[in-house]
C-alpha cells in the first residue's frame, strides 16, 4: 500500500509564494476533478481567523472542489480586511479552476494580527494551480507547504476494503504548538474517493476528530485557526452500503486522523517525550476526557516527565482538580506498566529502573478508577508532550 | 506601624525538626493565649492531604487555640497512616499547650506521597512550643519555617481603625509553584485580635480569598494541600459594631491577603515578570474570572511575556477559548497602557518601545469588552508570572 498516493480524482500541490521570509513553501492546494461532499470541524475559540468564518459557512457542502491553504500568516484578528482577503483567496483559486468561489474552502496558519500579503498570494495562486498533480509525492509536498514550526511534513495514505470494493483515504496535517483540544493550531485535510453524502462526511469526521485531534494537547492553548476538513469525491465508485461498511470507513478515517494527530505530538515544539494518558473506569466519557486533559495540560506533570521523574503525586493531584467528584481511595496509577499508586495508597516500586525506562522518550500513564462515585466503564486516551526549556526558548523567541 | 508584630494574645515560632535535608526551618506554630473563632478555605482538589481533611473538620470553630505547620512533606496521598499522622501532630501540640487535639489545626506542605517522618516532628514539637514568642520577628521566623521552594518569607502586619478602636491583623503565607486558583500549593494564616464569631470569620475569609489567593496562578496546577486560615482571638476587645466596621475589617483582611498572594507571584519559580491581568466589561464576575484565568494560564501568553514580546494575538486568542460567548468585534486590549487591539481590529503602535517597557519586569494587561453578548460591568483581576526556562529547569530537576 502506497503511503503517499492521493485517492482517485484528487490533485495536490505545494509551492512558494513568498509569505515566509525563509523562502520555504507556504501555499498548498487540494483539488478534486469533480464536486465533493465535504464537512469541517473548527476551533470553538470566540476569536477566530477569517478563513474559519468563511469555510464554516461552506460546510457541510455538496459541491466543494478544493481547499487552499497558506502558512506563515493566520489571517486572524485582522478585522474586516481579513474577511475580504479570505474571500479573495477562494475567488482567485476558483477563477483558475473554472468554478465558483463558494466551492473552495480556505485555511491560514501562522502569525496572528498581521494582514495577509495578498499581492504575493494572488501572484502565487496560478503557479500553485499549475503545479497540481495526482502523482505520488504531491501529498507530501502539499503537507510541507502547510508547515509553520513543524519539523517534518505529516501525511499518509491508506486503502480500506469495504463490502463492494476498496476506497482510498489520505490525510495531511500541520501543527507543533498552540495545540489543545477543540483543537490545536492545527490544520488537517482528509480526502477520500468513497461515495458519501455531506451528512455522512460530517458524522464520520466529528467521530474521528473527537477521538484524535481533540485528544491531543501540547500547551492547552486553543488556536483561532484550527480546522479539519473531509472531502469525499466518490471517484472510487464505492458506496458504503451496510452499517458495517460505514463503521469500517469511520474507523479508517479515525486511524488516519490518529496518525496525523500523534505525529503532531511527536513533533511538538521542544518535546523530548511522547506521552500517552489513558484514563479508565469513569461513569462518562466526558469525565474521563476531563481527567485525561487535566493531567495532559499540567505543567508540573510535563516537567516531571521532562526530568524522567515518576513523580506520581503530580499526576494524581492533577486528576483531582479536573472537577470530577471521584473518591481518591479508589484511584490507581501505572507509569509505563509499573503500579505506583493503588486504591489511594502509594506502592513501593523501583524508582531508578522506572526513571531509566522513561528516558526512552515514551511514557504511558494509566489512571484507573475502580469504585466509588463517578466510577463506571468509560475511558479516554490523550496524547501529549513534555514541557522543556527548549519549548520556552522557542516560544519566547518567536516574535510578533 | 510595625510590619512584623503579632496581634495581641498571639504567639508564633519557627524551628527546625529535621524534615528537610537542607537543615532549614520546617516546623511552624501559631498559638493564641485564649480560644479563637476560626475559619478555613481549602483546596477543592479531590485528592487532598490528610491535614486538609482534618482541619476542614475543625473549621469553622469557636475554640481553636493554634495551628501547627510543617514544610518539606505534604502528607498527601499517604493513605490511612497519613490521617493518623495528621491527627497525632495536633495531639502532640495540644498536649504541650494543655488543650484538646480538636483545638489545633494542621497544615503540611512539600513532597507528595511520602509518609511524614513522625519521630522528627514529635521530637521537634516541644522545642517549637518552647520557642513561642510574642515579640517582633516571631512572625517572620514562623513564615520562614513554612517555606518550600520560596526564596523569601512572606508576612506582614497592620492595624485597622474601627469605630470603637483599632484592631491588628497579621498574615503569613508560603507558595512558589503548583499555584492555581482554588488555590495554590499555598498555605496562609491570618491572625487578628478583633472580636469575631466563627461565622464572621468564615464570611470575611471567603470574601478576601476569592479576590486574592483565588486570583493568582503560576502553573494552573491546583495543589492537594492549599489552606488559608483566619483566627480571631478577640484580645483587642474591639468588636466591629456597624456594617461599616465589618466592611473596613473585611477590606483590611483582603489587603493582607492581597499582599501575601502577590508576594507569592513575585516569588514564583523561575519568574522574570510580574503580570497583572485586568479583565473588564463582562456580564458576570464569573465570566471575567474565567477569561482572566485562561489568559493567566496560557503557556503561550507567558512565554511571549518572557520574551518581552507584545504578542497580543496570543492574549486575545486565550480569552477566546475561555468558554464565554462574547463577540470579538467588541474586544479591546492594552498592554502596559498601550492600546494594541481595539474593537476587534489591530492598532498600530510602537512595538520596540512597548517591548522595552516590558523589560522592566512588570506587565499589565487590560482586556475590555464594550458591547455585544456577555458584556456588562463586572471585572476580575488576576496576578500571574511568566514561564521561563528556569521554571522548567526547577520543576524537571525537583525529584520525588
Amino acid at each position: 500500500m502506497m503511503t503517499d498516493s492521493l485517492p482517485s480524482g484528487f490533485l495536490a500541490s505545494g509551492s512558494t509564494c513568498g509569505i515566509k521570509d525563509s523562502g520555504k513553501p507556504d501555499l498548498c492546494l487540494f483539488v478534486s476533478e469533480v464536486d465533493c461532499a465535504a464537512a469541517g470541524v473548527y476551533t470553538t475559540n470566540r476569536v477566530v481567523g477569517a478563513p474559519v468564518v468563511l469555510s464554516r459557512q461552506r460546510t457541510p457542502g455538496a459541491v466543494i472542489r478544493g481547499v487552499v491553504i497558506n502558512s506563515g500568516n493566520a489571517n486572524a484578528c485582522t478585522g474586516e480586511s481579513g474577511d475580504r482577503d479570505a474571500h479573495e483567496m477562494t475567488a482567485a483559486v476558483a477563477q483558475s479552476l473554472g468554478c465558483l468561489p463558494e466551492q473552495i474552502l480556505v485555511c491560514s496558519t501562522g502569525i496572528i494580527g498581521v494582514p495577509l500579503p495578498m499581492d504575493k498570494i494572488l501572484n502565487g495562486i496560478p503557479t500553485a494551480v499549475e503545479g497540481l498533480s495526482t502523482e505520488d509525492g504531491a501529498l507530501t509536498k502539499a503537507a510541507a507547504a502547510m508547515m509553520t514550526t513543524d519539523t517534518f511534513a505529516k501525511s499518509l495514505s491508506q486503502s480500506q476494503p469495504l463490502s463492494t470494493g476498496s476506497v482510498s483515504i489520505c490525510g495531511a496535517a500541520k501543527g507543533a504548538a498552540m495545540i489543545a483540544p477543540n483543537m490545536a493550531t492545527m490544520l488537517g485535510v482528509v480526502l477520500t474517493d468513497a461515495v458519501l453524502t455531506p451528512q455522512q462526511c460530517d458524522t464520520i469526521l466529528k467521530e474521528a476528530v473527537s477521538h484524535t485531534f481533540n485528544c491531543i494537547t501540547v500547551d492547552g492553548h486553543m488556536s483561532t485557526s484550527d480546522t479539519v476538513l473531509l472531502l469525499a469525491n466518490g471517484q472510487s465508485g464505492i458506496t458504503p452500503v451496510s452499517d458495517d461498511d460505514v463503521q469500517q470507513l469511520t474507523a479508517a478515517v479515525r486511524r488516519v486522523c490518529e496518525k496525523l494527530a500523534t505525529d503532531i505530538i511527536r513533533d511538538a515544539e521542544g518535546a523530548a517525550h511522547f506521552v500517552t494518558v489513558d484514563v479508565r473506569g469513569f461513569a462518562t466519557r466526558d469525565q474521563a476526557v476531563r481527567v485525561a486533559r487535566q493531567i495532559s495540560e499540567s505543567a508540573l506533570v510535563k516537567t516531571a516527565i521532562t526530568g524522567n521523574d515518576p513523580n506520581w503525586g503530580r499526576i494524581t493531584s492533577a486528576a483531582g482538580y479536573a472537577g470530577i467528584p471521584f473518591d481518591a481511595a479508589h484511584l490507581s496509577l501505572q507509569i509505563n506498566g509499573v503500579t505506583v499508586y493503588k486504591h489511594g495508597n502509594p506502592v513501593a516500586y523501583d524508582e531508578v529502573s522506572l526513571s531509566a525506562d522513561m528516558q526512552r522518550g515514551e511514557v504511558s500513564l494509566l489512571l484507573e478508577l475502580t469504585g466509588g462515585p463517578a466510577s463506571g466503564s468509560e475511558a479516554a486516551c490523550f496524547w501529549t508532550s513534555d514541557l522543556t526549556q527548549e519549548y520556552v526558548r522557542l516560544n519566547s523567541e518567536y516574535t510578533t
